[in-house]
C-alpha cells in the first residue's frame, strides 16, 4: 500500500529513521557502559518495545499497571513501573504480575512501601523497589540524601521487598544545551551527597537510574548512573528537535492529514486537532505552534479544535487547497500516540507495517 | 458496587445532575421551538446519544465518519456530520452511510460539495449539506453572504446533494455573559444580511442550525436559528462554569483519582495527567489550573506529566496524604472523555453503569 492511500489522519513512522534512532542509542549505552531501559509510554506498542529489546535494551519502563500487563503479556519480562503503585486493588496486581515476571517500582513514600510489601507477602511475590529523587522537577521523589537512606531502610526491612537504589526524571532538563549543563551540575551535588551516604550506610546501590531522551546521550555525565530510561528517542519529536536533542531528520513519527477548508483568507484547515496531536504546548524556542508542517515551514500551526488544526499560512510560499495532503511533527509524541489505536510503519512511501497501540487507554 | 471500590484513575458521571442537564436543555428547546440536535463528540456514547434522543433530540451531530458510523450501528438514522468531508475514501463512506439513514453534512468548498455530489451519484444516495458560515471563530466557514448564496446555488445544481440550509459554530463565544451579548449582536447582523439574501434570491433555508453549548440558553436570541447543537450541556465542565454558562453543580463530570505522593513540600500528586484529563486549559477567569478538585477548591492543579497532576496545596487546609481519594471536574469534558475507554454512571454513591466509549479513537 502506498502511503497516499492511508485515509487521514493517519500516524505514521518512518521505519528507517526509527531504527537509525534505536541503533544509535543502544551503541551509545553499550560505549558507556549503561544499561537501557526505554520508556514504553511514548508508544505503547509491544511490538515496538520487542525491537527494542532486540536492539539492546536489558528490559523496558513503563507507567501504569495497565502497561505492563499488555507488555508481559507480549512475553516482556523485565519491567520497571516508575509509578508509585498505590491501593489495594492495585498492589495485588502489582504481586501477581511479579509472579510471572521481573518486576520493579518506583516510589517515595513509606505508605506506598507499606501497601506493597503487604501485597507482595500475601501473594508471596518479590518486587524490586527503587526511591525516587527530587532532583528539581518537583514533582515525585525526595529531595535530600537522609529521607532517601531512610526511606531505603524501612524498604529493605519489609518483607516482599528488595531495595535495589534510587531513580530520577530530570523532567526540568527539557531545555537547550547549555541549560541543561547548568541544571546537571546541581543534580551531579544532590546525585554525590547521595551516593556518599549511602556508601557510608554500608546499604548498596544496585541500580542509580537516570534520564530521558531530552538527556539522553549526556547520560554518563550524571554522577554513578547506570540505567537510564529514554521514551520519546524511538521517534522523537518538535520539542526534542527544539531543545537540540535531536535533529528534524531524526523525527521518525508523523501525522499525515488533510486539508479540509482555505474558506477564511490566510488560513488552512486540517482534519486533525487536539483529537488527534493533544493540546501539549511546543517546550522550546518562542513556544509558539501545535506542530510542524513539514511540506511547509512557514506554516504556523496556530491553534487547534478538537478536530481541526488551524493553520496560519499568510507568510507561505505554498498556496494550500482543499484536499491536499500535509505532514505534521507533533509538539509531544507521547501524547499524540496516546490518541490513536494504530500507527503505520512506513518504509519510503510503502507501508510495511500496521501496528495496534495495544497500551493505549491502559490508565489504571 | 461503591464509587469508593472504583481503581482510579476513574471517569464519574453523577446520572441525576445528567438527567437534570438533559432535561433541562430538552425542554429549553421545546419552549423556544429549536429543534435539538446534540453534538455527541462530548461523549461518543452510543447509550447517551439514544438518551438525549428518549429526552426529546430529533437527531444527533458528529464530527468524524467513524463516530457518525458507531452512531448507526447503536439505531440512530439522523445525523449531521458538522466537518467536511473530504478524499475518494471518506466520501465512499458517507454516500454509503446515506443509503441507511437521513445524514447531512457541513461545508464550506466546492471542491467538497463536488467529491460529496461524485460519490453519492456513485452510489445513488441522496446527502443532506448545510453551508457553514465564518461568524466570526476564524476556523471554517464563508465569511460573507454573497460566498454563501454563491456555493448554495452550485451545491443545488449538483446531483445528489440536497442543500438544506446554513450552519454555524460561535467558538469565539465562549466568554462570559456580557462578552457574549456583544459577540451575539455581530453575528446576528451576519444572519440578518444572510436570511435577506436567500429570501431576495428565493433560496429557502429549511435549516439555520446554531451554537454551541456556551451559548445554548441564548439561542433563542440568534437570529433565524431554528436548530441547535450542543454537546457539552450533557455533562459541563469547569470552562463551562467558568463564563456562567453552567453552574458548578451542573457539572456531571469528574475523575476520581489518588493521591501517589506528598514528598514534594506544599504538593499533592495525583495519578491522573495528560494522558487522563487532556492537556486543554482553562478558558475561563485567570486561565489557570488543569481541574477543579471538588474536595479542595483552594487546590491548583499547577501542571499535569503525562500521568501525573501536580498539585499546589499551599493554601489549602485539607491535609493530603498518600491514599487520599479525590474528585477532579475536568477544564474540558469533550477531551477528557475522549482518553478513556469506559465511562462510569453513579448515582449517589453507587456505580449503576459502565458505558464503553465507543466512538473514542474514530479519528477518520
Amino acid at each position: 500500500m502506498h502511503i497516499s492511500e492511508l485515509e487521514t489522519p493517519a500516524v505514521v513512522v518512518d521505519l528507517d529513521v526509527m531504527d537509525h534512532n534505536l541503533a544509535r542509542m543502544a551503541a551509545y549505552c553499550r560505549e558507556h557502559k549503561l544499561l537501557l531501559r526505554p520508556h514504553t509510554k511514548s508508544h505503547k506498542i509491544p511490538e515496538l518495545a520487542q525491537r527494542q529489546i532486540a536492539s539492546g535494551a536489558m528490559g523496558i519502563t513503563v507507567a501504569k499497571l495497565g502497561e505492563a500487563e499488555v507488555m508481559l503479556k507480549a512475553g516482556i519480562t523485565d519491567i520497571l513501573i516508575a509509578y508509585p503503585i498505590v491501593g489495594d486493588e492495585k498492589t495485588t496486581r502489582l504481586a501477581r504480575l511479579a509472579e510471572q515476571s521481573n518486576i520493579s517500582v518506583a516510589l517515595d513514600s513509606e505508605e506506598a512501601a507499606r501497601g506493597i510489601s503487604a501485597a507482595a507477602t500475601r501473594q508471596g511475590s518479590t518486587i524490586g523497589v527503587l526511591v525516587e529523587m527530587d532532583v528539581g522537577f518537583r514533582r515525585c521523589g525526595l529531595g535530600n540524601e537522609n529521607d532517601l537512606l531512610g526511606l531505603a531502610k524501612v524498604i529493605t526491612d519489609l518483607p516482599g521487598l528488595e531495595f535495589k537504589g534510587l531513580m530520577f526524571f530530570p523532567g526540568h532538563l527539557t531545555v537547550g544545551p547549555e541549560q541543561r549543563a547548568v541544571l546537571r551540575a546541581q543534580v551531579n551535588e544532590f546525585l554525590d551527597r547521595s551516593l556518599e551516604t549511602f556508601a557510608r550506610a554500608g546499604l548498596p546501590l544496585a541500580i542509580v537510574s537516570g534520564g530521558s531522551t531530552p538527556t539522553a546521550y549526556e547520560s554518563s555525565l550524571f554522577h554513578g548512573v547506570n540505567e537510564v530510561r529514554p521514551g520519546m528517542y524511538i521517534f522523537n519529536d518538535r520539542t526534542t528537535a527544539g531543545i537540540q536533542a535531536a535533529s528534524l531528520s531524526d523525527c521518525a513519527l508523523s501525522v499525515v492529514v488533510t486539508v479540509v477548508s482555505t474558506a477564511v483568507a490566510g488560513h488552512a484547515i486540517v482534519d486533525g486537532g487536539s483529537k488527534t496531536f493533544s493540546s501539549d504546548r511546543y517546550q522550546a524556542e518562542d513556544g509558539v505552534g501545535f506542530g510542524l508542517v513539514k511540506e511547509d515551514h512557514a506554516a504556523v500551526i496556530e491553534r487547534l479544535s478538537e478536530e481541526h488544526g488551524i493553520l496560519n499560512v499568510a507568510h507561505s510560499e505554498r498556496r494550500h487547497h482543499v484536499g491536499d495532503r500535509l505532514s505534521i511533527i507533533p509538539n509531544h509524541v507521547c501524547t499524540t500516540l496516546n490518541m490513536h489505536d494504530e500507527v503505520y510503519g512506513v518504509r519510503g512511501e510503502q507501508v510495511e507495517t500496521v501496528w495496534r497501540v495495544a497500551g493505549r487507554g491502559k490508565v489504571r
